[in-house]
Protein backbone atom coordinates (compact mmCIF):
# COMPACT_ATOMS: atom_id res chain seq x y z
CA UNK A 1 0.00 0.00 0.00
CA UNK A 2 1.44 3.46 -1.19
CA UNK A 3 1.98 5.74 1.83
CA UNK A 4 2.01 9.61 1.27
CA UNK A 5 2.58 11.85 4.47
CA UNK A 6 0.92 15.54 4.54
CA UNK A 7 1.45 18.21 7.32
CA UNK A 8 -0.99 20.82 6.99
CA UNK A 9 -0.74 23.88 9.12
CA UNK A 10 -3.54 26.27 9.95
CA UNK A 11 -3.71 29.68 11.78
CA UNK A 12 -5.27 28.65 14.71
CA UNK A 13 -2.93 28.24 17.89
CA UNK A 14 -4.89 28.53 21.15
CA UNK A 15 -8.38 27.16 20.55
CA UNK A 16 -7.87 23.58 20.79
CA UNK A 17 -11.63 22.81 20.11
CA UNK A 18 -11.30 24.39 16.74
CA UNK A 19 -8.32 22.26 15.80
CA UNK A 20 -9.87 19.28 17.16
CA UNK A 21 -12.63 19.83 14.60
CA UNK A 22 -10.36 20.19 11.96
CA UNK A 23 -8.69 17.14 13.13
CA UNK A 24 -11.96 15.21 13.14
CA UNK A 25 -12.63 16.24 9.63
CA UNK A 26 -9.43 14.85 8.32
CA UNK A 27 -9.95 11.43 10.40
CA UNK A 28 -13.87 10.98 9.24
CA UNK A 29 -12.28 10.50 5.88
CA UNK A 30 -11.72 6.62 4.77
CA UNK A 31 -8.22 5.41 4.85
CA UNK A 32 -6.52 8.38 5.75
CA UNK A 33 -5.08 8.69 9.94
CA UNK A 34 -4.28 11.64 11.80
CA UNK A 35 -0.83 10.15 13.80
CA UNK A 36 -0.45 13.95 15.44
CA UNK A 37 -1.35 17.44 16.10
CA UNK A 38 0.03 20.17 18.10
CA UNK A 39 -0.80 23.94 18.82
CA UNK A 40 1.77 26.51 19.43
CA UNK A 41 -0.47 30.01 21.19
CA UNK A 42 2.48 32.34 20.35
CA UNK A 43 2.64 31.29 16.62
CA UNK A 44 -0.87 31.08 17.18
CA UNK A 45 -1.11 28.12 14.67
CA UNK A 46 -1.17 24.25 14.53
CA UNK A 47 0.35 21.63 12.69
CA UNK A 48 -1.12 18.05 11.75
CA UNK A 49 0.51 14.77 10.59
CA UNK A 50 -1.86 12.46 8.98
CA UNK A 51 -1.25 9.60 6.88
CA UNK A 52 -3.07 8.17 3.83
CA UNK A 53 -2.46 6.28 0.36
CA UNK A 54 -2.36 7.69 -3.18
CA UNK A 55 -5.95 7.47 -2.91
CA UNK A 56 -7.11 9.17 -0.31
CA UNK A 57 -4.69 12.00 1.18
CA UNK A 58 -6.32 14.47 -1.11
CA UNK A 59 -9.64 13.95 0.35
CA UNK A 60 -7.75 13.83 3.90
CA UNK A 61 -6.60 17.56 3.04
CA UNK A 62 -9.39 18.99 1.51
CA UNK A 63 -11.75 18.32 4.17
CA UNK A 64 -9.29 19.81 6.60
CA UNK A 65 -8.85 22.95 4.48
CA UNK A 66 -12.66 23.23 4.25
CA UNK A 67 -13.15 22.96 7.92
CA UNK A 68 -10.23 25.22 8.54
CA UNK A 69 -12.52 28.24 6.10
CA UNK A 70 -15.48 27.74 8.12
CA UNK A 71 -13.88 28.29 11.58
CA UNK A 72 -10.93 30.16 11.14
CA UNK A 73 -11.71 34.34 10.28
CA UNK A 74 -7.79 35.58 8.89
CA UNK A 75 -9.17 39.30 9.41
CA UNK A 76 -9.04 38.40 13.26
CA UNK A 77 -5.39 36.68 12.73
CA UNK A 78 -2.54 37.58 15.03
CA UNK A 79 0.55 35.86 15.86
CA UNK A 80 4.07 35.31 15.60
CA UNK A 81 4.39 32.60 12.90
CA UNK A 82 4.83 34.28 8.75
CA UNK A 83 0.93 33.08 7.37
CA UNK A 84 -0.71 34.23 4.74
CA UNK A 85 -4.59 31.89 5.32
CA UNK A 86 -6.49 29.85 7.38
CA UNK A 87 -4.91 26.67 6.20
CA UNK A 88 -1.45 28.28 5.65
CA UNK A 89 0.52 25.45 3.96
CA UNK A 90 -0.21 21.76 3.21
CA UNK A 91 3.18 19.76 1.59
CA UNK A 92 2.39 16.19 0.17
CA UNK A 93 5.54 14.20 1.42
CA UNK A 94 5.60 10.44 -0.66
CA UNK A 95 7.31 7.74 2.09
CA UNK A 96 6.40 4.71 0.58
CA UNK A 97 5.52 3.13 -2.85
CA UNK A 98 5.07 7.02 -4.04
CA UNK A 99 6.89 8.85 -6.32
CA UNK A 100 7.79 12.63 -5.93
CA UNK A 101 5.67 12.78 -9.44
CA UNK A 102 2.62 11.54 -7.85
CA UNK A 103 3.10 13.92 -4.70
CA UNK A 104 3.06 17.08 -7.21
CA UNK A 105 0.37 15.40 -9.12
CA UNK A 106 -2.17 15.51 -6.19
CA UNK A 107 -1.10 19.18 -4.71
CA UNK A 108 -2.21 20.21 -8.41
CA UNK A 109 -5.54 18.45 -7.76
CA UNK A 110 -6.15 19.53 -4.32
CA UNK A 111 -5.26 23.55 -5.10
CA UNK A 112 -8.01 23.07 -8.24
CA UNK A 113 -10.57 21.69 -6.05
CA UNK A 114 -9.64 24.28 -3.13
CA UNK A 115 -9.89 26.73 -5.07
CA UNK A 116 -13.56 25.64 -7.22
CA UNK A 117 -15.23 24.54 -4.04
CA UNK A 118 -13.91 26.65 -1.68
CA UNK A 119 -12.91 29.91 -3.68
CA UNK A 120 -9.38 30.31 -2.27
CA UNK A 121 -6.19 30.92 -4.34
CA UNK A 122 -3.59 28.44 -4.14
CA UNK A 123 0.12 28.90 -4.96
CA UNK A 124 1.84 25.51 -5.87
CA UNK A 125 5.34 25.55 -3.99
CA UNK A 126 8.62 23.41 -3.46
CA UNK A 127 8.46 20.37 -6.54
CA UNK A 128 5.60 21.14 -7.35
CA UNK A 129 6.37 24.74 -8.01
CA UNK A 130 5.11 26.65 -11.45
CA UNK A 131 8.46 28.49 -11.74
CA UNK A 132 11.75 28.61 -9.95
CA UNK A 133 10.91 31.65 -8.06
CA UNK A 134 7.55 30.00 -6.37
CA UNK A 135 9.73 27.42 -5.31
CA UNK A 136 10.70 28.65 -1.68
CA UNK A 137 7.85 29.12 0.85
CA UNK A 138 8.85 32.14 2.60
CA UNK A 139 9.11 34.21 -0.53
CA UNK A 140 5.74 33.28 -1.61
CA UNK A 141 4.35 34.17 1.59
CA UNK A 142 6.36 37.24 1.77
CA UNK A 143 3.90 39.72 2.58
CA UNK A 144 1.51 37.64 4.38
CA UNK A 145 -2.36 37.40 4.69
CA UNK A 146 -2.42 41.60 4.91
CA UNK A 147 0.11 42.17 1.70
CA UNK A 148 -1.41 39.47 0.04
CA UNK A 149 -4.04 41.74 -1.84
CA UNK A 150 -1.36 44.12 -3.25
CA UNK A 151 1.34 41.17 -4.29
CA UNK A 152 -1.24 39.27 -6.24
CA UNK A 153 -1.29 42.48 -8.59
CA UNK A 154 2.06 41.23 -9.93
CA UNK A 155 2.15 39.13 -12.89
CA UNK A 156 4.72 37.27 -10.95
CA UNK A 157 2.34 36.38 -7.95
CA UNK A 158 -0.92 35.49 -9.75
CA UNK A 159 -2.20 32.12 -7.84
CA UNK A 160 -1.69 29.17 -9.35
CA UNK A 161 -5.23 28.36 -9.17
CA UNK A 162 -8.29 30.31 -8.47
CA UNK A 163 -9.18 33.70 -8.36
CA UNK A 164 -7.13 36.72 -8.86
CA UNK A 165 -7.32 37.71 -5.01
CA UNK A 166 -7.38 36.71 -1.75
CA UNK A 167 -10.45 35.13 0.05
CA UNK A 168 -11.35 37.74 2.61
CA UNK A 169 -11.99 35.58 5.11
CA UNK A 170 -9.21 32.46 4.36
CA UNK A 171 -6.24 34.78 2.65
CA UNK A 172 -4.56 31.88 0.14
CA UNK A 173 -3.34 28.56 0.69
CA UNK A 174 0.43 27.18 -0.79
CA UNK A 175 0.26 23.66 -1.22
CA UNK A 176 3.59 21.74 -2.45
CA UNK A 177 5.03 18.30 -2.25
CA UNK A 178 8.89 17.69 -0.79
CA UNK A 179 10.83 15.01 0.56
CA UNK A 180 10.69 13.90 4.54
CA UNK A 181 12.90 15.91 6.47
CA UNK A 182 14.90 13.97 8.90
CA UNK A 183 16.45 15.77 12.18
CA UNK A 184 19.14 13.96 12.76
CA UNK A 185 22.40 14.56 15.28
CA UNK A 186 26.00 13.49 16.21
CA UNK A 187 27.31 13.88 19.42
CA UNK A 188 30.95 14.01 20.09
CA UNK A 189 33.10 13.53 22.99
CA UNK A 190 34.13 17.10 23.12
CA UNK A 191 32.44 20.10 24.88
CA UNK A 192 34.22 22.79 22.45
CA UNK A 193 31.27 24.02 20.53
CA UNK A 194 34.03 25.50 18.03
CA UNK A 195 34.81 22.24 17.07
CA UNK A 196 31.07 21.44 16.05
CA UNK A 197 30.61 23.88 14.55
CA UNK A 198 33.63 23.43 12.42
CA UNK A 199 32.67 20.01 11.59
CA UNK A 200 28.98 20.95 10.92
CA UNK A 201 30.54 23.62 8.33
CA UNK A 202 32.67 21.01 6.82
CA UNK A 203 29.83 18.76 6.18
CA UNK A 204 26.97 21.25 4.60
CA UNK A 205 27.12 22.18 1.18
CA UNK A 206 28.28 25.50 1.25
CA UNK A 207 31.19 24.48 3.24
CA UNK A 208 32.20 22.12 0.60
CA UNK A 209 30.35 19.11 2.33
CA UNK A 210 27.09 17.18 1.29
CA UNK A 211 24.14 17.65 -0.65
CA UNK A 212 20.94 17.62 1.25
CA UNK A 213 22.24 18.47 4.63
CA UNK A 214 21.37 21.44 6.50
CA UNK A 215 24.18 21.45 10.00
CA UNK A 216 24.94 23.55 12.72
CA UNK A 217 27.35 22.72 16.31
CA UNK A 218 24.99 23.33 19.61
CA UNK A 219 26.06 22.98 23.13
CA UNK A 220 24.14 20.03 24.94
CA UNK A 221 25.48 21.33 28.21
CA UNK A 222 23.25 18.88 30.56
CA UNK A 223 25.75 16.45 29.26
CA UNK A 224 29.04 18.57 28.77
CA UNK A 225 29.34 17.90 25.33
CA UNK A 226 28.38 19.22 21.60
CA UNK A 227 27.14 17.98 18.75
CA UNK A 228 26.26 18.39 15.01
CA UNK A 229 22.86 19.07 14.74
CA UNK A 230 21.28 18.28 10.95
CA UNK A 231 18.17 18.58 8.89
CA UNK A 232 18.88 15.75 6.32
CA UNK A 233 16.06 17.20 3.96
CA UNK A 234 16.58 14.33 0.95
CA UNK A 235 17.49 11.34 2.38
CA UNK A 236 17.60 9.22 -0.50
CA UNK A 237 19.93 11.32 -2.48
CA UNK A 238 22.36 11.94 0.81
CA UNK A 239 21.70 9.16 3.53
CA UNK A 240 22.21 8.90 7.05
CA UNK A 241 25.09 6.62 7.32
CA UNK A 242 26.91 8.96 4.76
CA UNK A 243 26.90 12.00 6.65
CA UNK A 244 27.85 9.80 10.08
CA UNK A 245 30.73 8.53 8.25
CA UNK A 246 31.70 11.92 7.19
CA UNK A 247 31.61 13.50 10.37
CA UNK A 248 33.51 10.65 11.65
CA UNK A 249 36.23 11.39 9.63
CA UNK A 250 36.23 15.24 9.96
CA UNK A 251 36.41 14.65 13.70
CA UNK A 252 39.38 13.12 13.72
CA UNK A 253 41.44 16.13 12.35
CA UNK A 254 40.41 17.34 15.72
CA UNK A 255 41.17 14.66 18.06
CA UNK A 256 37.67 13.90 18.80
CA UNK A 257 34.98 11.18 18.49
CA UNK A 258 31.79 10.38 17.81
CA UNK A 259 30.27 9.18 20.74
CA UNK A 260 26.77 8.71 19.92
CA UNK A 261 23.74 9.56 17.13
CA UNK A 262 19.84 10.60 17.57
CA UNK A 263 16.95 10.43 15.14
CA UNK A 264 14.77 13.20 16.61
CA UNK A 265 10.62 12.29 15.81
CA UNK A 266 9.28 10.65 12.67
CA UNK A 267 11.41 8.40 10.37
CA UNK A 268 10.27 6.42 6.81
CA UNK A 269 11.53 3.08 7.71
CA UNK A 270 13.57 3.31 4.05
CA UNK A 271 15.97 5.98 5.88
CA UNK A 272 16.70 3.28 8.42
CA UNK A 273 17.30 0.40 6.17
CA UNK A 274 19.27 1.72 3.60
CA UNK A 275 22.08 2.87 5.95
CA UNK A 276 21.94 -0.97 7.16
CA UNK A 277 22.06 -2.36 3.73
CA UNK A 278 25.54 -0.11 3.57
CA UNK A 279 26.79 -0.96 7.02
CA UNK A 280 26.31 -4.68 6.63
CA UNK A 281 26.83 -4.86 2.79
CA UNK A 282 23.71 -6.50 2.36
CA UNK A 283 22.99 -7.69 -1.19
CA UNK A 284 19.63 -7.59 -2.93
CA UNK A 285 17.35 -6.95 0.40
CA UNK A 286 13.61 -5.94 -0.87
CA UNK A 287 11.78 -4.09 1.67
CA UNK A 288 8.59 -6.63 1.76
CA UNK A 289 11.30 -9.16 3.37
CA UNK A 290 10.33 -7.50 6.36
CA UNK A 291 7.39 -8.81 7.59
CA UNK A 292 5.48 -6.14 9.07
CA UNK A 293 6.11 -4.65 5.55
CA UNK A 294 3.92 -7.38 4.18
CA UNK A 295 1.25 -7.77 7.02
CA UNK A 296 -0.21 -4.16 5.68
CA UNK A 297 -0.05 -5.07 2.15
CA UNK A 298 -2.86 -5.29 -0.26
CA UNK B 1 -1.18 -3.66 17.39
CA UNK B 2 0.61 -7.09 18.91
CA UNK B 3 1.72 -9.51 15.54
CA UNK B 4 1.88 -12.98 15.84
CA UNK B 5 3.35 -15.30 13.22
CA UNK B 6 2.36 -19.26 13.08
CA UNK B 7 3.73 -21.91 10.75
CA UNK B 8 1.51 -24.67 10.41
CA UNK B 9 3.28 -27.72 8.47
CA UNK B 10 0.46 -29.93 7.07
CA UNK B 11 0.69 -33.78 5.26
CA UNK B 12 -0.13 -33.04 1.92
CA UNK B 13 1.93 -31.20 -0.65
CA UNK B 14 0.84 -32.62 -4.43
CA UNK B 15 -3.33 -31.78 -4.44
CA UNK B 16 -3.24 -27.89 -3.90
CA UNK B 17 -6.83 -27.89 -3.89
CA UNK B 18 -7.02 -29.21 -0.40
CA UNK B 19 -4.09 -26.82 0.53
CA UNK B 20 -6.16 -23.85 -0.75
CA UNK B 21 -9.05 -24.64 1.26
CA UNK B 22 -7.14 -24.66 4.05
CA UNK B 23 -5.37 -20.89 3.46
CA UNK B 24 -9.34 -20.23 2.80
CA UNK B 25 -10.41 -21.20 6.06
CA UNK B 26 -7.82 -19.73 7.63
CA UNK B 27 -8.16 -16.13 6.01
CA UNK B 28 -11.48 -15.99 6.83
CA UNK B 29 -10.80 -15.49 10.39
CA UNK B 30 -11.01 -11.69 11.04
CA UNK B 31 -7.81 -10.37 11.99
CA UNK B 32 -5.61 -12.99 10.64
CA UNK B 33 -3.79 -13.09 7.12
CA UNK B 34 -2.23 -15.33 5.43
CA UNK B 35 0.98 -14.30 3.45
CA UNK B 36 2.56 -17.39 2.00
CA UNK B 37 2.04 -21.23 1.24
CA UNK B 38 4.14 -23.42 -0.80
CA UNK B 39 3.59 -27.53 -1.47
CA UNK B 40 6.44 -29.68 -2.13
CA UNK B 41 5.61 -33.10 -3.42
CA UNK B 42 8.06 -35.33 -2.74
CA UNK B 43 8.04 -34.15 1.17
CA UNK B 44 3.79 -34.30 0.52
CA UNK B 45 3.87 -31.03 2.55
CA UNK B 46 2.66 -28.13 2.93
CA UNK B 47 4.08 -24.96 4.48
CA UNK B 48 1.21 -21.84 5.24
CA UNK B 49 2.50 -18.87 6.96
CA UNK B 50 0.23 -16.59 8.95
CA UNK B 51 -0.39 -13.69 10.91
CA UNK B 52 -2.46 -12.53 13.40
CA UNK B 53 -2.66 -10.44 16.61
CA UNK B 54 -2.61 -11.75 20.09
CA UNK B 55 -6.53 -11.99 19.43
CA UNK B 56 -6.94 -13.54 16.65
CA UNK B 57 -3.79 -16.10 15.87
CA UNK B 58 -5.36 -19.09 17.97
CA UNK B 59 -8.54 -18.94 15.72
CA UNK B 60 -6.53 -18.82 12.35
CA UNK B 61 -4.65 -21.73 13.59
CA UNK B 62 -7.51 -24.26 14.68
CA UNK B 63 -9.41 -23.29 11.45
CA UNK B 64 -6.45 -24.72 9.37
CA UNK B 65 -6.44 -27.86 11.74
CA UNK B 66 -9.67 -28.23 11.58
CA UNK B 67 -10.10 -28.07 7.87
CA UNK B 68 -6.53 -30.67 7.60
CA UNK B 69 -8.78 -32.72 10.14
CA UNK B 70 -11.51 -32.88 7.50
CA UNK B 71 -9.72 -33.28 4.21
CA UNK B 72 -6.45 -34.67 5.04
CA UNK B 73 -6.22 -38.96 5.62
CA UNK B 74 -3.23 -39.75 7.59
CA UNK B 75 -3.68 -43.99 6.67
CA UNK B 76 -3.22 -42.87 2.95
CA UNK B 77 -0.16 -40.40 3.12
CA UNK B 78 3.42 -40.62 2.72
CA UNK B 79 6.24 -38.61 1.90
CA UNK B 80 9.53 -38.08 2.67
CA UNK B 81 9.74 -36.08 5.44
CA UNK B 82 8.83 -37.21 8.74
CA UNK B 83 5.54 -36.59 10.15
CA UNK B 84 3.05 -37.70 12.78
CA UNK B 85 -0.69 -35.69 11.91
CA UNK B 86 -2.38 -34.40 9.04
CA UNK B 87 -1.58 -30.55 10.73
CA UNK B 88 2.07 -31.74 11.40
CA UNK B 89 3.64 -29.07 13.47
CA UNK B 90 1.57 -25.59 14.25
CA UNK B 91 4.90 -23.12 15.95
CA UNK B 92 3.43 -19.63 17.33
CA UNK B 93 6.32 -16.73 16.95
CA UNK B 94 6.61 -13.55 18.71
CA UNK B 95 7.08 -10.94 16.19
CA UNK B 96 6.21 -7.28 17.87
CA UNK B 97 4.58 -6.37 21.12
CA UNK B 98 3.95 -9.72 22.00
CA UNK B 99 6.22 -12.18 24.68
CA UNK B 100 7.36 -15.58 23.71
CA UNK B 101 5.32 -16.26 27.45
CA UNK B 102 2.45 -14.94 25.81
CA UNK B 103 2.77 -16.68 22.87
CA UNK B 104 3.41 -20.25 24.88
CA UNK B 105 -0.28 -19.32 26.74
CA UNK B 106 -1.94 -19.48 23.37
CA UNK B 107 0.32 -22.74 22.18
CA UNK B 108 -1.52 -24.25 25.35
CA UNK B 109 -4.64 -23.16 25.04
CA UNK B 110 -4.46 -24.27 20.87
CA UNK B 111 -3.69 -27.33 21.76
CA UNK B 112 -6.74 -27.96 24.68
CA UNK B 113 -8.90 -26.82 21.59
CA UNK B 114 -7.59 -29.20 18.94
CA UNK B 115 -7.69 -32.29 21.13
CA UNK B 116 -11.50 -30.72 22.59
CA UNK B 117 -13.04 -30.62 19.44
CA UNK B 118 -11.23 -32.45 17.05
CA UNK B 119 -10.56 -35.54 19.28
CA UNK B 120 -6.56 -35.23 18.08
CA UNK B 121 -3.92 -35.71 20.63
CA UNK B 122 -1.80 -32.75 20.85
CA UNK B 123 2.10 -32.47 21.86
CA UNK B 124 3.73 -29.46 23.34
CA UNK B 125 7.03 -28.54 22.52
CA UNK B 126 9.82 -26.44 22.10
CA UNK B 127 9.34 -23.26 24.79
CA UNK B 128 6.16 -24.39 25.18
CA UNK B 129 7.02 -27.62 26.29
CA UNK B 130 5.90 -29.55 29.39
CA UNK B 131 9.45 -31.08 29.92
CA UNK B 132 12.81 -30.90 28.44
CA UNK B 133 12.71 -34.06 26.53
CA UNK B 134 9.99 -32.84 24.55
CA UNK B 135 11.53 -29.54 23.67
CA UNK B 136 13.02 -31.12 20.04
CA UNK B 137 10.67 -31.36 17.46
CA UNK B 138 12.49 -33.88 15.90
CA UNK B 139 12.60 -36.56 19.41
CA UNK B 140 8.64 -35.60 19.48
CA UNK B 141 8.17 -36.42 15.92
CA UNK B 142 10.11 -39.66 16.40
CA UNK B 143 8.84 -42.95 15.20
CA UNK B 144 5.90 -40.82 13.29
CA UNK B 145 2.46 -41.32 12.29
CA UNK B 146 2.74 -45.28 11.64
CA UNK B 147 4.94 -45.63 15.22
CA UNK B 148 2.69 -43.59 17.38
CA UNK B 149 0.38 -45.53 19.16
CA UNK B 150 3.33 -48.10 20.35
CA UNK B 151 5.37 -44.62 21.34
CA UNK B 152 1.99 -43.13 23.30
CA UNK B 153 1.67 -46.15 25.58
CA UNK B 154 4.77 -44.71 27.68
CA UNK B 155 4.75 -42.83 30.47
CA UNK B 156 6.84 -40.10 28.91
CA UNK B 157 5.18 -39.53 26.13
CA UNK B 158 1.69 -39.50 26.88
CA UNK B 159 -0.22 -36.53 24.96
CA UNK B 160 0.10 -33.04 26.95
CA UNK B 161 -3.92 -33.03 25.91
CA UNK B 162 -6.17 -34.98 24.43
CA UNK B 163 -7.14 -38.65 23.96
CA UNK B 164 -3.98 -41.48 25.06
CA UNK B 165 -4.14 -42.90 21.49
CA UNK B 166 -3.68 -41.13 18.22
CA UNK B 167 -6.55 -39.97 15.73
CA UNK B 168 -6.63 -42.73 13.30
CA UNK B 169 -7.14 -40.00 10.46
CA UNK B 170 -5.68 -37.12 11.84
CA UNK B 171 -2.30 -38.76 13.62
CA UNK B 172 -1.20 -36.34 16.39
CA UNK B 173 -0.18 -32.45 16.14
CA UNK B 174 2.77 -30.97 17.56
CA UNK B 175 2.07 -27.32 18.90
CA UNK B 176 4.64 -25.08 20.06
CA UNK B 177 6.14 -21.51 20.62
CA UNK B 178 9.95 -20.16 19.34
CA UNK B 179 11.59 -17.15 18.36
CA UNK B 180 11.75 -16.64 14.92
CA UNK B 181 14.52 -17.71 12.58
CA UNK B 182 16.61 -15.66 10.20
CA UNK B 183 18.17 -16.96 7.30
CA UNK B 184 21.58 -15.10 6.80
CA UNK B 185 24.77 -15.67 4.77
CA UNK B 186 28.13 -13.86 4.70
CA UNK B 187 29.98 -13.75 1.67
CA UNK B 188 33.83 -14.33 1.45
CA UNK B 189 36.52 -13.15 -1.22
CA UNK B 190 38.20 -16.54 -1.68
CA UNK B 191 36.71 -19.80 -3.19
CA UNK B 192 38.65 -21.79 -0.69
CA UNK B 193 35.61 -23.96 1.14
CA UNK B 194 37.80 -24.73 3.98
CA UNK B 195 38.14 -21.37 4.60
CA UNK B 196 34.50 -20.97 5.12
CA UNK B 197 34.32 -23.88 6.62
CA UNK B 198 36.47 -22.89 10.02
CA UNK B 199 35.34 -19.51 9.65
CA UNK B 200 31.46 -21.15 10.35
CA UNK B 201 32.87 -23.33 12.97
CA UNK B 202 34.54 -20.45 14.98
CA UNK B 203 31.33 -18.44 15.31
CA UNK B 204 28.74 -21.34 16.42
CA UNK B 205 28.23 -21.99 19.74
CA UNK B 206 29.58 -25.57 19.43
CA UNK B 207 33.16 -24.01 18.09
CA UNK B 208 33.78 -21.63 20.65
CA UNK B 209 31.68 -19.06 19.04
CA UNK B 210 28.29 -17.49 19.32
CA UNK B 211 24.87 -18.34 20.98
CA UNK B 212 21.97 -19.12 18.81
CA UNK B 213 23.70 -19.50 15.94
CA UNK B 214 23.87 -22.59 13.15
CA UNK B 215 26.29 -22.05 10.77
CA UNK B 216 28.28 -24.16 7.84
CA UNK B 217 30.90 -23.49 5.29
CA UNK B 218 29.16 -23.47 1.36
CA UNK B 219 30.30 -22.85 -1.99
CA UNK B 220 28.89 -20.14 -4.30
CA UNK B 221 29.75 -21.52 -7.92
CA UNK B 222 28.36 -19.29 -10.39
CA UNK B 223 30.06 -16.75 -8.45
CA UNK B 224 33.04 -18.44 -7.36
CA UNK B 225 32.97 -17.89 -3.86
CA UNK B 226 32.20 -19.24 -0.40
CA UNK B 227 29.91 -18.17 2.09
CA UNK B 228 28.81 -18.62 5.97
CA UNK B 229 25.74 -19.82 5.71
CA UNK B 230 23.86 -19.28 9.30
CA UNK B 231 20.27 -19.91 10.92
CA UNK B 232 20.34 -16.95 13.45
CA UNK B 233 17.67 -18.77 16.02
CA UNK B 234 17.65 -15.79 18.57
CA UNK B 235 18.25 -12.67 16.87
CA UNK B 236 17.44 -10.79 20.39
CA UNK B 237 20.13 -12.27 22.17
CA UNK B 238 22.58 -12.92 19.51
CA UNK B 239 21.99 -9.71 16.34
CA UNK B 240 22.93 -9.79 13.07
CA UNK B 241 25.36 -7.00 13.87
CA UNK B 242 27.42 -9.21 16.21
CA UNK B 243 27.92 -12.19 14.13
CA UNK B 244 28.72 -10.04 10.77
CA UNK B 245 31.52 -8.63 12.88
CA UNK B 246 32.77 -11.69 14.53
CA UNK B 247 33.05 -13.23 11.00
CA UNK B 248 35.22 -10.00 9.47
CA UNK B 249 37.66 -10.68 12.61
CA UNK B 250 37.84 -14.30 11.76
CA UNK B 251 38.28 -13.80 8.17
CA UNK B 252 41.45 -11.90 8.78
CA UNK B 253 43.39 -14.60 9.81
CA UNK B 254 42.90 -16.65 6.70
CA UNK B 255 43.43 -13.27 4.80
CA UNK B 256 40.24 -12.91 3.49
CA UNK B 257 37.46 -10.50 3.70
CA UNK B 258 33.70 -9.90 4.39
CA UNK B 259 32.42 -8.60 0.91
CA UNK B 260 28.08 -8.85 1.50
CA UNK B 261 25.99 -10.09 3.10
CA UNK B 262 22.16 -11.73 2.68
CA UNK B 263 19.09 -12.28 4.41
CA UNK B 264 17.29 -14.43 3.05
CA UNK B 265 13.24 -15.01 2.80
CA UNK B 266 11.47 -13.05 5.49
CA UNK B 267 12.70 -10.85 8.68
CA UNK B 268 11.66 -9.06 11.46
CA UNK B 269 11.84 -5.14 11.28
CA UNK B 270 13.26 -4.97 15.16
CA UNK B 271 15.78 -7.63 13.93
CA UNK B 272 17.03 -4.56 11.00
CA UNK B 273 16.35 -1.82 13.38
CA UNK B 274 18.72 -3.53 16.70
CA UNK B 275 22.08 -3.65 13.91
CA UNK B 276 21.04 -0.44 13.03
CA UNK B 277 21.13 1.47 16.11
CA UNK B 278 24.81 -0.61 16.77
CA UNK B 279 26.28 0.76 13.55
CA UNK B 280 25.28 3.95 13.40
CA UNK B 281 25.30 4.07 17.78
CA UNK B 282 21.71 5.63 17.64
CA UNK B 283 20.69 6.91 21.51
CA UNK B 284 17.04 6.13 22.44
CA UNK B 285 15.36 5.29 19.73
CA UNK B 286 11.74 4.24 19.84
CA UNK B 287 10.01 2.08 17.20
CA UNK B 288 7.52 4.28 17.26
CA UNK B 289 9.46 6.87 15.46
CA UNK B 290 9.38 5.16 12.33
CA UNK B 291 6.53 6.42 10.02
CA UNK B 292 4.93 2.96 9.08
CA UNK B 293 4.75 1.84 12.39
CA UNK B 294 2.48 4.89 13.75
CA UNK B 295 0.25 4.16 10.69
CA UNK B 296 -0.88 0.65 11.93
CA UNK B 297 -0.61 1.38 15.36
CA UNK B 298 -4.48 1.30 17.13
Amino acid sequence: MSIIQCVPNFSEGRDESVVKEIVESINAVEGVKVLDYSLDADHNRSVVTLVGSKESILDGAFEGAKKASELIDMTKHSGEHPRMGATDVIPFIPIKDVTMEECVEIAQKLGAKISDELNIPVFLYENAASASHRKNLAKVRKGEYEGLEEKMKEDKWKADFGPDTPNKKSGATAVGARMPLIAFNVNLNTNDLSIAKKIAKNVRLGGGGLHSVKAMGVELKERDIVQVSMNMVNYKKTPLYRVTELIKAEAKRWGVSVIGTEVIGLVPQEALIDSLEYYMGIEDFEKNQILENRLYQD
